[in-house]
């Protein structure tokens, strides 16, 4: 249906591009290599090009552009760095790729207000280079370096959510071109609001099927006065995961809590020169006043203690922290190492807290058969966990496996009163188990919110949902 | 116009009703005494009765009902404590007034996940004493005892919003009824999500006018080892809130800062037999650990210090801090008592915290002329305050001036890049307002949704906002 659909769009297109080169020159490109390029993200879905892809510099831009695709029916699909994980910018019907990196702006920082603006090109690692002298700080990492544009756009969150929250509690206000071209800003920097429908949370995990997102507020933190780590074995994971248990339901306020099984701690081990036990491992983060980190680890060694856990030792030595933590982030590569040549494929799921142990283990139990190595690691204060397959490009049938072993976790997921994907999105990777989670008639209500903003369905089309054959 | 939509309506009204009594008997009421009743929250907004009100015990009563309305379109009100403030339960347009006070069961609790089901009506006060036993509590607090349906179609928040967020933060899902009688149940329990559009949080806010919020499942915190609270009286009202800034910036985790203006401190002292300086004053509390609330409250006393804030006392006593506390809460009838047979108007504004202090040294300007007695307090935290005018309810042209005050001050915080109402919501009071506030660009996209989901502006018709003409 796609090609079809493709080839009906195919004469506006190219008529489309042409007006677009008239406009904006060579910042206008239908070359392949920078097609392919931005019709793939990190995952292992195939390459899917755009027609042409814009190199966008404002938000007058994005709203010219988009006007043009809606006069031409072509669709736009919005592109920041292309660190997506479930196809997101894959060109499903072809269309106007509009990558915004050049849109790397950060407008506005206010430390009074713990908040700044950025354009959506802006990555991370620049906004926190950007804030460096100011003692602030933005927590959510990702695990890639990406842009602020594409974590508002798939929810994004990290090793941090536990304690400073995703995309969804970090964004303030959104600006957004919508489908026709117009320009919304969603919401005041008020930090809190009653005064109407919340756009900023519909925008922030819309994935570009409602608009384009252009500009946006986040909230800002101060750094802590006082940050230590620590990091502590465990005989299983259930035990790993009781001890999480115990540390949220304290209420400590921890920072960090992630969970790495004896596969990815092996793989780290090799990759990062560590040299931890071969374990089922928690890695801990506390923020706070110098006593208090020290009060956070002392409650949370008494419950790793309680469970069975090894070798719990913190420390504040920034140099310690930093290559825990540098590993914890190359995890993914980590796991690739294991086997020269190979392909991840990284898949999430989140559950209530108290179903996460039988999350894991049905799953663990799962991978026992597997034919490829499979890494999981977690953040699993949210009841958070990924897991990584490590695959050999050249076997068809080990992404098969993969497939069926992701589904039965999804599955497994849902059963729990989980979600298919804690972060990392639908694209088109997880459309059917969306459908699966939310059932017909929530599916419904979405339907009928992307109709009612893009009735042509032209905003990024394939992704989040289905609108099935009349659109 | 509304009197013009209320007689076309009238005889499938009639119909409808009579056709709900044979189904629900005297659950079905449409005497004048709870019909007025219905018609009526505790705000200065005159009475605008339903034509019936149907006492609900279930969310499939309540789909029938709604099928009810639809099919006659008559429009649908759902009503909880009727503790609103902005006219939200005001039936408009005539209908069906949805009363789910009788909803009242907390379905289930989960401690592992501190998270729990609870019905529309049940009431925070109830869901607390609900959970004494089990170590947990849910911290949202609007001043009355209000519904947890309620707060949840009005983003409600509190005194504890500064450390514990809004309902926007604290709803993990919603079960709702559209308008033409489907039930949604917006998200699972995970934690956190990219599965798709965040239905969860459109709900969290939308004032009964996309459907009537049936269950909600909310989170849970655990009781902290230690509270504290202080209170300081300050020199000026700049020197309150540059105290407030000072420890947001910090990154103190403080439970609660309340700023109270020294006429509600002079109302507090003689209703609530305070004898605290006559001075603008911050009261604090403070949640933690034992050394983390006497760390937090030696952080505050400093910044508290720096801006000459005077006798800056805290405590751990429980009946000091019950007793302080209740006279916040009480705040508004300490307002009222100040002049008998008098009628609050309560307004709230929300604003960037660096423009508060700006935001109230305006208003409180503007109040040196006032001819009726005005009450300013705050969650300034949140850069969240309130005015409450204390009104002859037999002078019409004091509520005229309030409304004048009021707009000012709107005004002045929409100039000042923050919101027209914080928390109490938009009702019909504030419709205006919240157009411009967004502006029509906006404003369209909320339309568009409100159309999408409910074609015939049927629930609760005429709140939050306008459709125009042909709705």
């Amino acid at each position: 249906m796609a090609v079809e659909v493709m080839r009906r769009r195919e004469v506006p297109t190219e008529r489309m591009i042409a007006r677009l080169k008239e406009r904006f020159g060579d910042r206008v490109s239908t070359a392949a290599a920078v097609r392919d390029q931005h019709g793939k993200d990190e995952s292992y879905h195939p390459i899917e090009a755009p027609d042409a892809v814009f190199f966008a510099r404002s938000t007058e831009e994005v709203a010219e552009a988009v006007k043009l695709c809606a006069e031409y029916k072509v669709p736009v699909i919005p592109f920041g760095t292309g660190t997506s994980l479930e196809g997101h910018v894959a060109a499903r019907e072809g269309g106007l790729s509009i990558d915004v990196s050049q849109m790397d702006q950060v407008l506005r920082v206010s430390p009074e207000d713990l908040d700044c603006t950025v354009q959506p090109g802006v990555t991370r690692k620049q906004l926190n280079e950007y804030l460096r002298d100011t003692g602030l700080f933005f927590p959510i990492d990702p695990g890639a370096n990406a842009s602020i544009g594409g974590m508002t756009a798939t929810r994004a969150s990290g090793t941090n959510a536990v304690r400073y929250g995703t995309m969804r509690d970090n964004v303030l206000s959104v600006t957004a071109v919508l489908a026709d071209g117009r320009v919304i800003k969603t919401a005041s920097r008020a930090r809190k609001s009653s005064a109407g429908y919340d756009l900023t949370r519909l925008f922030v995990g819309s994935e570009g099927t409602l608009g384009v997102i252009t500009e946006v507020t986040l909230k800002l933190y101060g750094i802590p006065e006082a940050i230590s780590s620590a990091v502590c074995a465990f005989p299983t994971i259930a035990a790993a995961v009781d001890t999480v248990i115990s540390t949220i339901q304290a209420g400590v306020p921890v920072a960090r809590i992630e969970l790495l099984d004896e596969v990815q701690i092996n793989a780290c081990n090799h990759y990062s020169k560590l040299d931890l036990k071969v374990a089922p491992t928690l890695f801990f983060e506390f923020h706070g006043t110098t006593a208090g980190v020290k009060e956070q680890a002392e409650m949370v060694a008494s419950f790793a203690e309680d469970n069975g856990g090894e070798g719990f030792k913190w420390t504040s030595s920034a140099e310690e922290r930093s290559k825990l933590w540098q590993a914890r982030h190359d995890a993914y590569y980590a796991g690739l190492s294991l086997r020269p040549g190979s392909k991840g494929w990284a898949t999430d799921v989140c559950v209530p807290i108290s179903n996460l142990a039988e999350a894991i283990n049905e799953t663990k139990k799962d991978l026992e058969t597997a034919s490829m190595p499979v890494c999981l690691v977690g953040h699993v204060g949210d009841g958070n966990f990924h897991l990584c397959f490590i695959l050999d490009p050249n076997k068809p049938e080990e992404f098969e496996e993969a497939a069926a072993i992701n589904e039965r976790m999804v599955k497994r997921a849902l059963a729990l009163d989980g979600t298919c994907t804690g972060e990392h999105g639908v694209g088109y990777g997880k459309i059917g188990f969306v459908e699966e989670e939310h059932g017909p008639a929530t599916i419904g209500v979405m339907r009928e919110i992307k109709r009612a903003l893009d009735p042509h369905n032209l905003m990024n089309p394939g992704k989040v949902i289905r609108l099935g054959a009349n659109h």
